[in-house]
């Protein structure tokens, strides 16, 4: 892999001093370049040009045709194709031109390859020169046969082969100057010597940033995530349902909730769908799980927060205990994490290349603790807290790391919070009011999933609002919806970023955000 | 079926007038009804109650125990566990005294059951009157014994048995009074003789509107219609992904479009996903869908618009030509259709029982007419237009009635639009300005997909903005965005709600959103 080439926007170098200076050397270079194919193109005119009609700018797609043309993937590339003569259509990841040879390497997705354009009886030093002027980046379209290598080419996903070109075509061209080179986008941070990019500059330039093999992998895990999710609920006899997000009330409390301007009036963004998974319940539908937006407008600017984030949400009716649904959730778990590392192994180890983490650990069935439990161990490790006080962050971080010690488990989930510390349609403990029917969920020491058994019973769920200082008036809708019998209810809400950084070992949320959102960030 | 009951809010009756007298009814009935239960428990307590302990009201469940019990679903209740006696957990949907009788009819989602309570050795005087005073809606668990009956009970699903039950227990009580009633929710409009429910009644207690059997069966379809669309794209190497729904420009145009408060700063609510599907395929995942909240903020109080509601987004890389990608769109109808049809038999016949239409037709592969033609049949069949107006509303009803006459479906694909007549992004035609790369499909006759190939070429995308008099600085960043290199694109959105409507032939898309917002309606 080459790695001399400049890189805007790394992390190794003053960003905005670099970025001016790199932008003035590419536009020298960018201005030698074309000056290079002026003189090419004149000296060319005076020989004759054997690969005449066979490279170029191709005229803009717009469907004029469909030509009978098989183009094959970058992956399917491989020795049984040994001398056959392929089409491809891939992007230029990079190039290198070296005498009457020009060196390509073309990638596609995840998968990359190494061809050549190299002066021959068919092949021109006109063609190869246009070659070795295409910008980085774009998407050529080249016809040329499959050899087979004497030696691995290691920097490729197809190590055996490689494609000697007697057609390049500029499909669409990229700009000369790109503010980011995908090659720095992929190095580890560890990797001291050489240019990395940082996050800015990264989600500034997301869609070059998304080309990488690894956000390529981490995008292809997350939708893993979603389906997992569905497959295992509706395997269970779960419905899908979809529930609204503008909403006439701030029903979880006027904070941290954004305002919309609706016709003549206000309204407001769903902060979750809790009131309306509940609503399915009291009309019948038993098991749901609905999957879209959830809206916070909390001014945190942390690794874990942001204001728009895909929440996986489920509730389910019970028959007697909330246990039912806690178990359900705890193998929904195992079969996500099963399934991801069992069918996206491949793009799990592509992450790991840039960003190091341990494998994900988990239990079947998965590790039940109480309360209690947790904080007696976080105690017994020297924290000074109360039997009942919440858990902060770093105690939750170090609980994650001492049950990891203790259990080898990176997912657990943690059963009776106090009631204090949750809201008022959490349903008490029978037996000791002091504690709640809910339940946090926690990859590596960080909460994934909050839930809880509802009160259903809207005498006591006005008595806890109340106690809670809620005021009764704005939840009136809410309180009245289970006035026509309701069965016993529990669910949780999970946010889906938050799984796939966790299962990944990632630092940022922003990493599986494909375009994020928080108090600073509305673009892309 | 029990008919004589008064229903709140049914359409038969001035809807305000009529719902206060039932309501003095109601109350007066409750009043009643609690002073013969004061009467029997007195009278009750004077004799030897063989039954007690054995039905009652249960306490609230609030996760106390976790009893070994099995409760049955109402359909697993056949002839095959003749005489075996059975828990089971319902509604109660009506009950009816009768002498020293009580006979319920139980509910759970599609299933009905008839139950009675009848004096015998276990079974006391006692227990059927407080049977007989169970409000409707209540969810009870009874436990009886299963037998068979001698002639089919019609009005419940389960034909060839009842239960008779030796244990009743309330586990949620509903309130006397109901803001209507289930079977005059289920009843077809056109069953002049009885009540039935109007929509708003319906919308402002949707909770119990939704569940009716067609409404339990409605959002079952439409639960399909996304699991069909899904997988048959995921088959064919699409990639799921999630974009924004905050957005920091009006991206489609000023109007129409919802305004958030995002901290200091002014954002707005997406109309659709087109530009990060878009982006998607300029950071090279190909082919990839989308299923979210689409905003609207049009004032249109019709039968097929709502503020709010779910698309159904896809977006695909081709290699020649858009038609590649209309195919595949194409064939993705046909694998919901067939699916639907094919799985969700059941329920597409309970909706067709309350909602009369014809069975959904479609042929395969699906018919596609180009614009021209489409307007060509108008024209012949007396409809004045010019070869390139856009279609009203009327007239593309009519075109479905045309091409159903002609070809036999119901579902039908319009190709190569006027280039006038859509967005400035739209790919024009390559050898007539005048037309474009662009389609709609339609379903009986409504619109329920709109797309084209888009313009991959930043140079041409500025030239057609301008042609269209949108502003440039405003799109600065789409534009930039096919800079470094884009594949040419072509994808589309579909209305879920849309689809799940006309699929089963329904007059009102608040039909088919389980939580419908328009311009006059936030809640519930």
């Amino acid at each position: 892999m080459e790695n001399k080439e400049t890189s805007i926007g790394g992390e190794n170098q003053p960003s905005k001093k670099g970025l001016k200076k790199q932008q003035k050397a590419a536009e020298k270079e960018a201005k030698k370049e074309a000056r290079k194919q002026a003189q090419g193109e004149q000296q060319a005119s005076q020989e004759e040009d054997v690969s005449k009609g066979f490279y170029g700018n191709m005229p803009m797609i717009q469907s004029t045709e469909r030509p009978d043309r098989t183009i094959l993937d970058l992956k399917d590339l491989t020795p049984s194709l040994k001398d056959k003569k392929v089409w491809v259509r891939a992007r230029l990841q990079t190039s290198r031109a070296k005498g009457k040879q020009c060196f390509f390497v073309l990638r596609q997705q995840k998968w990359t390859i190494q061809a050549l354009v190299c002066v021959g009886p068919n092949v021109s030093k006109q063609m190869v020169k246009f070659s070795a002027g295409i910008n980085k980046e774009s998407i050529i379209d080249v016809e040329g046969f499959v050899r087979t290598v004497d030696q691995k080419i290691e920097a490729c996903s197809q190590h055996d082969v490689e494609l000697h070109c007697e057609q390049v075509w500029v499909v669409s061209s990229a700009e000369p100057r790109l503010p980011l080179l995908i090659e720095d986008a992929v190095r580890p941070d560890t990797d001291d010597a050489l240019a990395t990019v940082n996050q800015d500059t990264r989600l500034d330039n997301r869609i070059l940033d998304l080309r990488t093999t690894t956000n390529q992998a981490i995008f292809r895990i997350e939708a893993g995530v979603c389906k997992y999710f569905r497959d295992f609920l509706m395997e269970k006899d779960f419905i899908e349902v979809h529930v609204p997000k503008i909403i006439s009330a701030a029903s979880e409390g006027g904070a941290n909730v954004f305002t919309v301007s609706y016709f003549k009036d206000k309204a407001y963004l769903a902060q979750s769908p809790q009131l309306y998974k509940q609503m399915a319940m009291t009309a019948d539908f038993d098991r749901v799980f609905t999957i879209g937006q959830v809206f916070r407008a909390e001014d945190s600017n942390t690794h874990r927060h942001l204001t728009e984030f895909v929440g996986l949400d489920l509730e389910m009716a019970f028959k007697f205990h909330y246990h039912e649904v806690v178990e359900v959730i705890g193998d929904m778990f195992v079969h996500i994490f099963k399934n991801l590392r069992d069918n996206l192994q491949e793009e799990i180890e592509t992450v790991g290349r840039q960003y190091k983490s341990e494998p994900f650990k988990f239990l079947e069935p998965s590790l039940v603790l109480t309360y209690k439990e947790g904080v007696r161990l976080l105690q017994d490790n020297g924290v000074d807290m109360g039997d009942e006080d919440d858990l902060s962050t770093p105690s939750e971080k170090l609980l994650g790391r001492l049950i990891k010690q203790k259990y080898d488990t990176d997912f657990f989930i943690l059963d009776k919070f106090p009631l204090a510390v949750r809201p008022f349609y959490t349903m008490p403990d029978p037996t000791d009011k002091k504690w709640s029917n809910s339940y946090d969920m926690f990859m590596r020491g960080e909460e994934i999933l909050s839930g809880a058994q509802r009160v259903h019973c809207p005498e006591l769920l006005t008595e806890r609002a109340k106690e809670k200082g809620v005021d009764i008036q704005h939840i009136k809708s809410y309180i009245d919806s289970f006035r026509y019998g309701a069965p016993p209810h529990a669910g949780g809400g999970i946010g889906m970023e938050r799984v796939t950084m966790l299962f990944l070992g990632l630092d940022n949320i922003r990493k599986t955000s494909m375009f994020p959102r928080d108090p600073k960030r509305l673009t892309p």
